[in-house]
């Protein structure tokens, strides 16, 4: 094998997608596998991902009210239990501390899978008054989950990032609206940022968040025609509030009960990015998150070298100095062929070529990397014509993607259509529902797929209002068929797919 | 006692400095303490200290080459012993989980107390040839050391926020280059950003890291007279790429060992940034990093409300327009007084008070925190002049430490001098050094003062060849002359004091 092939990606996504994604993260360098399973080490191409996420999310929860703080790592065992007693069904599979440098701990302590259990004890102390709401806390951290499965890089890890709201509303209202806000960022973040089309919607009443009364999610479709669950917003409604004795005085004075809510979205967004947009080269990403947006590759003979490396690094100050990410990769030991090779593996959206020509016209060949069109732009409006370029460039991941989603919403009205679509095409069937986990439980059983989102009526009431078709709202929703699985009355319409 | 009285510091910053520390950070809303011992809840004002910290931090570390990563939270145990086996004296106070989910583990894992024995590993990897060095990346965690000890918020935690950086070097003098880059950036954070001037040196040999050829530090002085140890930039030479295998091959195709460095600060900075420039009346804070840098209080009369609350808003807006972190505190529930005292606890550095007079006459009340210092601006001035204020504010709260500290280094020639001179003065003491760990040991032993730092070699040279007396570099050493405590040759300056 050479060493190009090596370096290479040698997996089909078509075919092989699993082993595929997993070689695109390794060899474009996103993570690592950790020494112990269930664990992977982020590298700096992986991390920046997550930093771009977190500077756009963080900068929009902060203009919305949003504080972020810290809360501890571990949890005491007594703290979780006191969550088992209130929310059924509640059994987090955790990491426990036992040992504390060579002693033994009087009580065990959980390494955070969530922290509702040990913020819910501190928004009881710090709400005293209506003035106090809205109260909102966000984290960054990390949190383990001891669930024995397969390693997935960003999608299937026992300690993942992410990041948890957790909020407190005097009313209803004002905790749904919260839950929408959070909801709408997140789509927002996958739209405008992540280059992928979502649709939103809130999860079947037997798939919510433990205690919650409302749990919404966007979801995201992948090119394996599996759904991944890209963040989800919980209404609590007073569950929590309830049991950790969040009150507050209203403005008459008396004693009312808050309302609650958290949100969370975890790197699986990164997984879900690479793995939507990412080819048989290797990685692609939109310039929105790539750390580094254009690749200047200079071509050359001796003769030529002097003025080809002058002119790229006079490209590369000017786009410098205008806020663009780039690289001139002015190596003198590798062919600009393995340089094309490299920087498409490691996902750069937008590539500039100069050689002797480009000199002497006083032009720049730009290539772009998800289907490497390219063109000529004069030297003189290069800065311009970056961003028009980068700007395509996400535009045709976007599109790209949106055509995949839309094509991938099929109708079903039968048990039997159900099965055979989501068996033939993957993506999302849409059928009548009673409401009765027992008809999930059916199609579960047969093909794995499962209902990961019913629309949200407003959602539906807003779409059916629109002029526009490519809301990705979900559509109006069945009331009133029949349930596609057991004939009895529908009471929503829900979208069926495998799911991540 | 009264509901003003309950809200303000009730403790004495002089009489009573660690219960009055205790007081401003809860009553200041930076942190609480947690259900169990050793361990705090980082509250929206604590954490935004962190944050303005990470922002300067992360982004000189990445203008010097430095990206981020993420490595798991958990380290195999016998990742550990391998580090215990090269580095004598390496036995961590760790926390281990021995379970996940109802299953014992097969193998212990320790919740990581520094991450050299996880990152090492991946370094070999990823390290092949001398155009991979230098290598650089840093991590933002929280690491857990089961030091049994009473808990005193960001100073003593068993779990503490920090930023770790490793990396990996060519060469000897790169690695010091490295060590010492990191140690100006602490050193830098300290001076411009936190109002501190710091010492800055080297740990005595026995007090090193274990493994480092040299660990550098920056040490703060707080007011009781202790130093606080601000941050360590460790030069680990080549024993952990020994150890764990980080070598590369050179521009002559010869396999080498590299030198790695790593770096850490964590909020401990937090901890002395409070305690250096808070007083009676609660949290001080310079306005690099405040929350808040500008308060507005409106003082009106029923006639008068309408037109204060107006000039107010305006002025508040444009203040906000210019960058300036103002929040207008127009509750109509609480009087100025009130207002006033709330702010000062919570430590705004710059409070405008507009009243009916202010509003005639197009002026503004602009006070200083630290001082109460008083003094009328013009309306239309104002953005600049806050800049000033500000400005003025950072130099009292620096210049008010920097005296401190200058007041606060004294010689000693003996013994007797040296526990004498802390024992009534607190402080840093020079003396003449042996370089025995013995002559700290006695000390340590009758006043628990230690040798806090010794001079860097670089440092005294630059300081001889300064005119400039106030650096803050440790002066030249005292080699050659008699050892204070032993009376044997000594080869340097200590630098006692007791310590944090
Ligand atoms: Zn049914
Ligand atoms: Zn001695």
């Amino acid at each position: 094998m050479s060493d190009e092939q090596e370096l290479g990606i040698t997996e089909s996504k078509e075919h092989n997608p699993g082993d595929w994604y997993a070689e695109v993260v390794q060899k474009a360098e996103l993570a690592d596998y950790a020494p112990m399973g269930g664990f992977i080490v982020t590298r700096p191409r992986g991390y920046a991902l997550w930093e771009a996420i977190q500077d756009n999310l963080d900068t929009w929860f902060k203009r919305t009210g949003v504080d972020n703080a810290y809360f501890p790592l571990f949890i005491p065992e007594s703290y979780l239990e006191r969550e088992k007693d209130i929310v059924e069904g509640f059994d987090p599979e955790v990491a426990w501390v036992t040992h504390g440098g060579h002693d033994e701990l009087e009580e065990r302590l959980a390494v955070r899978p969530t922290s509702e259990s040990i913020i819910a004890p501190y928004m009881s102390q710090w709400v005293r008054s209506h003035r106090d709401l809205p109260l909102r806390v966000n984290q960054w951290n990390s949190v383990v989950r001891w669930e024995a499965t397969e390693t997935k890089p960003f999608f299937r890890t026992k300690e993942f990032l992410w990041q948890e709201g957790h909020t407190a509303h005097a009313t209803d209202e004002s905790a749904w609206a919260e839950t929408t806000l959070r909801l709408d960022q997140y789509q927002r973040l996958y739209e405008d940022v992540l280059g992928m089309p979502v649709l939103r919607g809130r999860k079947p009443d037997h798939d919510k968040f433990p205690g919650a009364d409302t749990t919404t999610t966007v979801e995201a479709l992948m090119p394996d025609g599996k759904s991944v669950q890209g963040g989800t917003s919980h209404h609590l409604g007073q569950s929590f509030a309830d049991a950790f004795d969040i009150t507050f005085s209203d403005e008459d004075e008396n004693d009312r009960t808050a309302f609650t809510t958290s949100w969370g979205l975890s790197w699986r967004a990164i997984g879900a990015l690479v793995m939507s947009h990412s080819d048989d080269q290797g990685l692609v990403l939109p310039p929105t998150v790539a750390p580094k947006q254009v690749v200047i590759v200079p071509i050359w003979q001796e003769d030529t070298r002097e003025d080809v490396l002058q002119y790229c690094s006079e490209v590369a100050a000017e786009l410098e100095a205008q806020g663009v990410r780039v690289h001139l990769d002015d190596r003198d030991e590798r062919n600009p062929g393995f340089k094309f090779n490299e920087w498409e593996l490691k996902g750069v959206p937008v590539r500039f070529e100069i050689g002797p020509n480009e000199v002497e016209d006083e032009e720049v060949t730009v290539v772009h990397r998800p289907d490497g069109e390219s063109s000529l732009e004069d030297r003189a409006d290069i800065t311009a014509a970056v961003h028009d370029h980068m700007d395509e460039v996400y535009d045709k991941l976007y599109e790209a993607n949106a055509q995949r989603l839309d094509e991938n919403v099929r109708e079903a009205s039968s048990r039997e259509e159900i099965l055979g679509t989501i068996g033939q095409h993957g993506g999302y069937v849409k059928a009548p529902w009673c409401g009765d986990v027992d008809c999930e439980a059916e199609i579960k059983e047969q093909i794995h797929a499962e209902i990961v989102l019913v629309p949200l009526a407003e959602d539906s009431a807003a779409r059916a209002a629109s002029e526009f078709e490519d809301e990705h709202l979900p559509e109006p929703d069945h009331e009133g068929e029949d349930c596609a699985v057991c004939g009895e009355t529908a009471e929503q319409t829900a979208f069926f797919a495998k799911s991540y």
